[in-house]
């Protein structure tokens, strides 16, 4: 099967390169259909952008306003740090060079970039299931909600879990990149110790390729991190940009419900063709035993969804983002033949 | 004098920040004439963008094309590796980390980031007046042509220093930031062995708050650098301005035309002032003991130049972008009247 050409032994996959799932299935109808990311699909409306912005050296002034804006939006303690990068990615990446040599334990299965980012500074990482398999790692890892099948640890089971980590001089590192449209799930408000959160923009404000993450915590960590990038990492467009979105109190609450609204609409079509083990408002995922013959009846719709190397009975499923993408869907959906049970 | 007070001890002075101009300078006439910086003040047109850039994570297809671009502008061998980044400074940030431990010999004086990312890494910095005082340092960084005095050093001299550090297996670091308009000048199409080059996009182009820089070296150090970035580290729209302005060599050979009658236009104007120590055809370097005087005096018009820390007798001017920028410029210089002089 062509789509097994993909499975390349050692490679992170990743959602939201259209380029390969077109590899894979050169005969797809267009437009393709790429739900395999966790992006929102309506993104904040991206302004008229000022030519300077381009132009300039980002200043230190739009650094700080959209730095205020998160503050504001994120709800971040006027003690705590936080620091502006061009994307949570680079700041993973800088995390291992911060915060210790690990050992590193990874609450899992989760966004496989944490892991690997440890990996490749030398670390050892183990991969635990709950906050409770710790032990005694010195830095612990997970992702709230989780990235695919949305699971939620609590606040209280969080700080509890910070307190240990506090006790030994280690760090709790929260990934909340899909937190945005359940904000009471976040631990920044009330951030304990030994903790560092790192929060998205671009997910839940549709715009990936702006390239806008941050991180909270204690000035001590946010100013290596700061001191890690160097001055003018985000570009001037995202600073603009990000600070205008932050800002938006209206734009994110329509957005959280039309989102909501949306997930459950997916959920409608995928429950028939298996379990939804859980997700956030922007994916859903699916567990089958079909998983990887429906991938590909998609791909040959058009239509890109997300595997995953660890479980190959799980697909996970972005938000469709106008009515004619829902209606290709559903129609790829119903037309679904598990091999297994033989054609109709 | 208000100019004083940016004089904070271990700051890294930078142009480019506007506002710190303003605090200096509250009652200047607006609008300021930033000439703090050496970013081409004609910028390349950004295209219209499709959402798509913005919405997407940046895409293997859009980063191939991009680097496929550059591969051409700058004339890279098929052997040697490239890598793109959001801004040369992320990559002067990550060298220490993947280029060993120093010493570190750095050519200057000259941008001071170079020296700042060794420093914070842990190693030992040593600045050079020549390239033969470079002695056993393991790693030389030079910039070529140099910021802020536009000294050259010749490209045999480069490869001969470039083979004294293989034989003991260090490393060259030549910074190309202004090297487009005399690419004859690049070391990049006969790389030597052990030499890394910088190249920076935002300055020519005129784009430097869209943030893209590259390196060029051995395919081993631009992967290291690669995996110490992490993937979608250059945003969407960074990808797809660069890749059409680097191909776009007409409009580079209009620009090196133009901006080099610019920077003849603004020696004479300054001329009268001191001596013209140098610079590119992006800026100029001016001495004179009436320096710091002369900087209040053209702050007080609304007009930013760059002092230096090491040198108090040295302003830096870019180049104004428009005629009545032009005009206020050089009316601002003829009515400077050195204090130590006499009033008229």
């Amino acid at each position: 099967m062509r789509a097994e050409k993909a499975l390349v032994e050692g490679e992170v996959w990743h959602g939201g390169d259209l380029a390969t799932a077109k590899a894979l299935f050169p005969e797809a109808p267009e437009p393709w259909i790429d739900l395999s990311t966790g992006i929102n699909p309506i993104p904040y409306p991206v302004p008229a952008l000022p030519l300077s912005l381009w132009q300039r050296l980002p200043g230190k002034a739009e650094e700080a306003a959209l730095l205020e804006a998160a503050r504001k939006a994120y709800r971040v303690a006027a003690g705590a740090g936080l620091v502006a990068a061009p994307g949570t990615q680079i700041l993973i990446e800088a995390l291992p060079r911060i915060a210790g040599e690990g050992p590193v334990a990874v609450l899992g299965p989760t966004y496989a970039e944490h892991a690997l980012s440890w990996r490749k500074a030398g670390a050892s990482v183990r991969e635990i299931a709950t906050p409770d398999d710790a032990g005694d790692a010195p830095v612990v890892v997970l992702v709230n909600p989780n990235n695919p099948d949305g699971r939620v640890i609590g606040r209280e089971a969080l700080a509890s879990l910070a307190r240990r980590l506090a006790e030994r001089g280690g760090l709790l590192i929260i990934d909340e990149a899909f937190v945005d449209f359940t904000p009471r799930d976040s631990l920044i408000p009330e951030l304990p110790p030994s903790t560092l959160v790192l929060r998205s923009f671009g997910k839940t404000y549709g715009l990936a390729g702006l390239r806008l993450g941050f991180a909270v915590a204690e000035p001590r960590l946010t100013d290596a991190l700061r001191t890690a990038l160097g001055p003018w990492s985000v570009a001037g467009p995202a600073l603009h940009v990000g600070a205008l979105a932050l800002a938006d109190r209206a734009w994110l609450d329509a957005a959280a419900r039309a989102r909501a609204a949306d997930a459950i609409r997916l959920d409608t079509l995928l429950a028939p063709h298996g379990r939804i083990v859980g997700g956030t408002a922007l994916y859903r995922l699916l567990a089958t035993p079909d998983a990887s013959a429906l991938f590909a009846h998609l791909g040959r719709n058009g239509i890109y969804a997300r595997r995953f190397q660890n479980d190959a009975s799980w697909l996970r499923f972005g938000l469709p983002g106008d009515e004619p993408a829902w209606v290709r869907l559903g129609e790829a959906l119903a037309s679904f033949v598990p091999a297994r049970h033989g054609a109709a």
